[in-house]
C-alpha cells in the first residue's frame, strides 16, 4: 500500500521525477494539511493528524526501553548557552547552533529600537546576548544533572527531547526544530557499546513492525570546515555512529530516522560523570528522529491513515 | 488535602515563611525531583510525573472546545521572525522576546571564533542574525495562515502551542519556555467578545472540577516602558484581557494561570483576515498555561498524586 490511492496522477508524476522530489513532497503534505507552511524553510505548523502518529510512536519507543530507564525527562527547545561551549558544540557545528538574543535597555534605547523597525532597518542590532541558546541535541541537556558516581552497572534515561538545527531545507525531513526521543546510557566503555548495538536492532525490529524498509548504515555527524573533516572520518573509522535510514522523498538518498551513538568519554570527561569502576564514564545514545520517523511512514503509506495497512495503524493505536 | 502530608515541618515552616516562597516551592519542585534545574532561572527539565499530568490536562481542555474548532494545530518553540514585528511584539514587549543567531562564516571566520572561545570571551559577537525568533505568544504562528474570507460565523482553531518569555525568575510559574492550549477564534466582534466570555465561564468550571480555587481578574499585559503604561491602562479600561488566577506559590499573590483575550482588529488589519459581513475579523482566544496549571494543582493536592482526591485523578485520568 502506498500513497498512489490519495494522489492524483499529476502529483504522482511530480513525486516520480528526480528534479525535485524534496519540493514535491512537501508540497503533497501542505495540500493533505499536514503541515502548514510558515514561511520559513523547514519551519512548520503540525496538523493533529501528524501528532497522532507522534503519539502512537512515542507510546512505542518508550514500551521498547522504559523497563531499563531509571527515569524519563522532558526537554524544552531552550538550554543553558554554557552548553554550547562544555558540549563542543560551537567548535563541531558553529553553523548548525542558535543562541538567543533580546532587549535589554532603556525607554531611551526602546525608542531607537523602534526607529529601526519604522525604517525597516536590522534592528536585531539593539539586543544582546542572553544565556540561553537553542538545544543542539536531545540529550546535552541532561549531562549537568549527571555529574558524580553512577551506580552499579550504570544508569539509563529516557529523554523527550527538542532540537534546533539552523539548516533551511526545502526537504521535509530536514526541520529545523524537531523532537528526539532517546535513551541515554551512562557507565563503562562495554555498557556503552552494548547499549549502542541492542538498539540498533531493536530500532530496525521497532521500524520494520510498522512497515518501513530499513537498513543500518555507519555514519558521521556533520562536523564543520576542515578541522571536521578529519573528526568525521574518526567518527567512521570507529564506527562510533549507525544510522538507521529509511526513504522519504527519495529511494536514492534514504534519509537517518533513527541514530545510535557512540560518544565515549566525551561527556563523561566534560561533566564529570563516574563509572562504577570509578573511571570516567563513558556514553551512549540512541535517538528515534519523532518527526522523521512520522514522515516515513507517509511516505511509505500513504498520506490518510485510513489507507494504512491495519497492522500498522493497530500498532500505533491508530 | 494539601501539601502538608508529604512535606516535611521545616519545609512546611518555609513555605509559609513570607520572605521567599517562590524558592521555597521551587525547592520543593526540585526535592521530588518534579523538576530539575539546569543551572538557568526559568528554565526546567520536567519529570514524566509532571508530564502526565499535562497529558490528562490538555485531553480535559480539548474535549472542552474541540467540537468547535475546525483545525487542532501543535506549534514549536521557533517561529519567522518577521512575526515579532508584524504582531508590534518588538514594540510592546521587547524585552521578553528571544531572536536566533547563528555563525555563517567560512573556516577563517569559524578559527577567529574558536580564539574568542578559548579566551573565555564573548563569541556571540561572531554570529549572526537569523530569520528565526523565539514564539512570542502561542496564537502568534497561526496568522499569517489565515490571511483571506472567514466561512460563515467565522472560524475557531484549536492550538497546542510553545512560548518563550526572557524573564529570567526563581518563581517556578515563571518559566521562560512554556506551553499554552489555546482555542482562537477570528470572526466578528460580537464572536469574539462571545468566545471570551464563554470561555472565561468554562475555564473556571473547568478548574474548579480539578479542585483548584480561582478567580477571574481584569488584567493587561506587561507592556514596555513609558508608553506601553498607556497600553496597559487602554486594556484594562476595556477589559480585554481577563486573567483566571490561583494561587501557586503565595495565597496573597496568586498566578495567572489561564487567560482570555479579545485582540479588537490587531491582527485581522495586519493579517487581512476578514469577516463574513466584509469588515475586517476581530480575533480573541483562550490560553491555558499548561504548566502553570499543573503547578496550582501540585500546589493544591500535594506534590505526589498518590495523595491527590480520587475525582481529581480521576478526571485527569492520573
Amino acid at each position: 500500500m502506498n500513497a498512489a490511492n490519495i494522489l492524483g496522477a499529476a502529483q504522482l508524476e511530480s513525486r516520480r521525477g528526480r528534479s525535485d522530489p524534496y519540493l514535491a513532497f512537501r508540497q503533497e503534505l501542505f495540500d493533505e494539511g499536514l503541515l502548514v507552511p510558515t514561511g520559513v524553510d523547514g519551519l512548520y505548523l503540525r496538523a493533529e493528524r501528524f501528532e497522532e502518529i507522534v503519539r502512537g510512536l512515542d507510546v512505542l519507543v518508550s514500551l521498547a526501553g522504559r523497563a531499563e530507564a531509571s527515569a524519563t525527562y522532558h526537554f524544552p527547545l531552550v538550554m543553558s548557552r554554557a552548553l554550547l561551549d562544555r558540549t563542543d558544540y560551537v567548535r563541531s557545528f558553529p553553523d548548525l547552533l542558535g543562541t538567543v538574543q533580546s532587549f535589554a535597555g532603556d525607554d531611551r534605547a526602546h525608542a531607537e529600537l523602534l526607529r529601526t523597525v519604522e525604517e525597516g532597518g536590522e534592528w536585531v542590532a539593539h539586543l544582546e546576548p542572553t544565556d540561553i541558546a537553542l538545544c543542539s541535541a536531545a540529550c546535552h541537556p541532561l549531562y549537568p544533572s549527571q555529574s558524580g558516581p553512577l551506580p552499579f552497572g550504570g544508569r539509563t534515561v529516557e529523554v523527550y527531547g527538542q532540537c534546533f538545527r539552523h539548516e533551511p531545507s526545502v526537504d521535509p525531513a530536514r526541520m529545523q526544530a524537531f523532537r528526539q526521543h532517546e535513551f541515554v546510557y551512562l557507565g563503562t566503555p562495554e555498557g556503552a557499546r552494548r547499549h549502542r548495538d541492542l538498539w540498533v536492532e531493536r530500532a530496525l525490529s521497532l521500524h520494520r513492525s510498522l512497515g518501513l524498509e530499513v537498513e543500518a548504515v555507519v555514519a558521521n555527524d556533520p562536523f564543520f570546515g576542515r578541522s571536521g573533516r578529519m573528526l568525521a572520518a574518526n567518527q567512521r573509522d570507529e564506527a562510533l555512529k549507525i544510522e538507521i535510514v529509511s526513504p522519504i522523498c527519495s529511494s536514492e538518498s534514504p534519509t537517518a530516522i533513527t541514530s545510535a551513538n557512540c560518544h565515549e568519554d566525551h561527556f563523561g570527561l566534560e561533566f564529570d560523570i563516574v563509572a562504577d569502576d570509578g573511571a570516567v564514564a563513558h556514553t551512549a545514545c540512541v535517538g528515534f528522529g519523532v518527526e522523521r520517523v512520522t514522515l516515513a511512514l507517509l511516505h511509505t503509506h500513504g498520506l490518510r491513515k485510513e489507507s494504512w495497512p491495519p497492522s500498522v495503524r493497530n500498532v500505533l493505536g491508530l
